[in-house]
């Protein structure tokens, strides 16, 4: 059994992937991208040292385009992120038909609530599973200090959605300190 | 890192309780009971096919006699199962730290929202995890078969509460085919 990982090299996404592997799947690490820069880099470097496979999936640019347009009309990225991680999931399902991502329980973004879990199940035929839904913050950050060993810090480099959401606003004039919260990045650099 | 799961026999506590074993959880199975029938060495069966620790948690009779009217009142049996687990994570908290059951993404009962995990959380100093809280049904019944042997069927016995809340009600003259649905009921038999 495959299952592709929704993937940024962050503490989050690793040990969902960590779990899906005792689980006994194949796992791939899948990282999405709009080719905007380069931050799918950290991704394979997290990738490799958790031992998995790892491919990027390319995304168009009409939905960057669509989730920066969100993110400006809203002041705050939260939909923003979702509408691009609701397209990455179908992009990924073209080829996989287990997809996985680390969603936490205590997760705004990327957040996909159950009706929207189950339409988008049933439309693409796939499975989707967030093994760390049922997980809060603090039982989190035990077993991945039990289990991983990260890096962590707000100037931390790693390829999830928000690097190239915010440097496509920088790119067209946006203050993106207005929109985005600054907060803490982490990436998986060893597993124990 | 100690971890009580609250057990009935069934194939989804079973799941969770094999998920957070691999986490490097020590997995201490607990069956809460009301004492109004003997359901509980059901699940002790299925524990020791596990094994896993187990042990049974008795729980109060006003609990039960609120579970039940509820129930009466509702015609339904969903809030009185919510009532009951919310107490029996209540007792389990006096003697451990994190707590797990084997609720499922698409489940009814037990069930508690986010709000009120979150209060059970602090009011009490847990942690509370549902491993499977993010694993919808199709992807749940793979990965039992894959992982455990179960028995499956509308008559199966195990150490659920629904058991003795059916059996205190048919004791005080109700007719249960009225608030509860007959359902398909698992027991694990033994680890694949």
């Amino acid at each position: 059994m495959e299952a592709a990982v929704l993937y940024s090299g962050g503490k989050d996404c690793s040990l969902a992937a960590y779990i899906l592997d005792k689980l006994g799947y194949e796992v791939r690490l899948v990282t999405a991208t709009f080719g905007i820069c380069d931050s799918f880099k950290y991704a394979k470097e997290a990738a490799d040292a958790m031992g998995f496979d790892h491919e990027t999936k390319k995304l168009k640019r009409d939905i960057i385009e669509e989730a920066t347009e969100r993110i400006i009309l809203d002041g705050f990225p939260r939909n923003g992120i979702n509408i691009v991680h609701r397209h990455a999931i179908e992009e990924v399902a073209g080829q996989f038909c287990t997809i996985a991502d680390g969603t936490r329980r205590d997760d705004k973004a990327p957040w996909l609530n159950l009706p929207e879990i189950r339409s988008l199940e049933d439309r693409l035929g796939i499975e989707y599973i967030s093994p760390l839904r049922g997980i809060g913050y603090k039982t989190v950050k035990k077993l991945v200090s039990d289990l991983l060993i990260i890096e962590e810090g707000v100037d931390i480099n790693k390829g999830d959605y928000e690097v190239e959401l915010r440097e496509f606003l920088r790119k067209k004039g946006y203050d993106v300190k207005e929109h985005f919260l600054v907060h803490k990045q982490s990436r998986l650099l060893e597993m124990r």
